[in-house]
């Protein structure tokens, strides 16, 4: 496995790969990877023949008062994990590789990108576009494969991607979850036990609301929102919002809604955690 | 020569080029080709194994009161020219194919596109850098080239190739000039005959500074813009703008300045005409 921690070598290496006939695959993290990280690895495997993982917490993905620098770092371990399923390569550059000092160029996504994740964090999604569409140009792949866990992040840089005619297959993978549900995320490291118990009131809540709209049906969808709020609300998390949108463009659901996305974002403590279902309602 | 209309076959086209080893260029283009954009092709010949001209007049930036539905073209002729010099393909989507109804991702350079141009054409560049980032995206080229012509839009495009991390060599070629001095420009089209020679002006003018700055060293500096928009003025042009910039920042000209542009645009009946300068001080 390559460490790679320059642009111009991590072209080249892209490059060389294509040249030589294989399909190149990118992960882009930001490091202090989980098994979440893991199963999106092992989906770019089996898509792609040669995996390239990027581990870069990327600073302008921060607001000036979140957790840019108290972000959870192991390189070491990120390292056996990515050694230990067939990755080719990490990119791990430098802040100071990817950000001129004056750097005056951004990628923004003005739609999908508002509401929800949007309304708390109003600079996160121009740093996620503009960070993903270097990651890009530097890992130059036929696909990448994000996270569902992301839910607006995925959608945001699908549309990115598809604006700006990136050669480049978005692939979505799965939420990963701990066996008593809570979504895996670097950021759980940062609940006491007592937060981490009360945290699964947002995995709980999101599966009741699925149960009674498999039972129901539509008319199960009044007050699923103010009802998940609640239930997170009882355990002691802060709701920041509970979203009710349709799947296929973050609109809010409406009659021809035919898949559904409930999206949640709660902290616990100071910990801001993000969570999601997808249901079909053909 | 191949006619490429969709991005799905340039894309194709280009990656099978770069699979053979054959190093790609582009020409960017809105069409209506003259001897200026010529320069472009043949320069790029010189560069790169396989030329691309792209010919699309690009609706985004152009502002609501702008040319965009007289701007003019010439399909036929433009194809005769590509075909006379060595263009592998023309790469000619229709609008529908550049842009999605419900697009909304965009490319933004916030520092040099401001001033000059930016400023009387605040959606100019925005349109710009987000088409370009597109057809690089569309043509995969090692190397592109702009013209000097455009030169607040060569910098935009160099920081934006930059600041993203295309992997895109851009080079900028001189401006050509007709006989009288005029730069080539597919606008030049619009102007009356009596127009036309007032507007050797601008020219006129930028050679008389050069003239006395070369002659005077950097003591000429002092009221040059003044005595450039005078002259303009007198032969009946409105001036928009004429600015003293450092070449490599685009920042007003100082005592460290090594390498002078001198950007002049003004109008000549509803014509909007920009020419500009180089000028060495070491």
């Amino acid at each position: 496995m390559k460490l790679i921690k320059t642009i111009a070598e991590m072209q080249q290496f892209s490059k060389s790969a294509s040249r030589n006939g294989k399909k190149v695959g990118v992960v882009p993290t930001m490091g202090y990877l989980h098994s979440g990280h893991m199963s999106l690895i092992d989906h770019a495997r089996k898509l792609a023949d040669v995996v390239i993982v990027t581990i870069f917490v990327n600073p302008t993905q921060f607001g000036p008062n979140e957790d840019l620098d108290k972000y959870p770092r192991d390189f070491e371990r990120d390292w056996k994990s990515c050694e230990q399923h067939g990755v080719a390569a990490v990119f791990a550059p430098a802040p100071e590789e990817m950000y001129f000092p004056d750097r005056s160029t951004w990628v923004v996504e003005e739609k999908l990108s508002q509401g929800l994740c949007g309304q708390s964090r109003p600079t996160h999604f121009r740093g996620v576009t503009t960070v993903v569409a270097k990651l890009f140009n530097a890992t130059l792949p036929d696909v990448a494969v994000f996270g569902q866990k992301d839910a607006q992040q995925a959608m945001v840089i699908k549309r990115m991607t598809r604006d700006l005619n990136f050669p480049v297959e978005i692939v979505v993978a799965p939420i990963v979850r701990e066996a008593d549900g809570l979504a895996m995320s670097s950021r759980n490291k940062y609940l006491s036990l007592d937060e981490r118990i009360r945290a699964l009131s947002i995995s709980a809540s999101l599966s009741d609301a699925e149960a009674r709209i498999k039972a129901e049906g539509r008319k199960a969808l009044g007050g699923i929102a103010e009802k998940i709020a609640e239930k997170i609300a009882a355990s002691g998390g802060k709701v920041d919002y509970v979203e009710v949108r349709d799947a296929d463009n973050l609109e809010p659901a409406s009659e021809s809604t035919s898949c559904l996305l409930i999206a949640v974002a709660a902290y616990f403590g100071v910990t801001r955690l993000i969570d999601n279902i997808l249901i079909n309602l053909n």
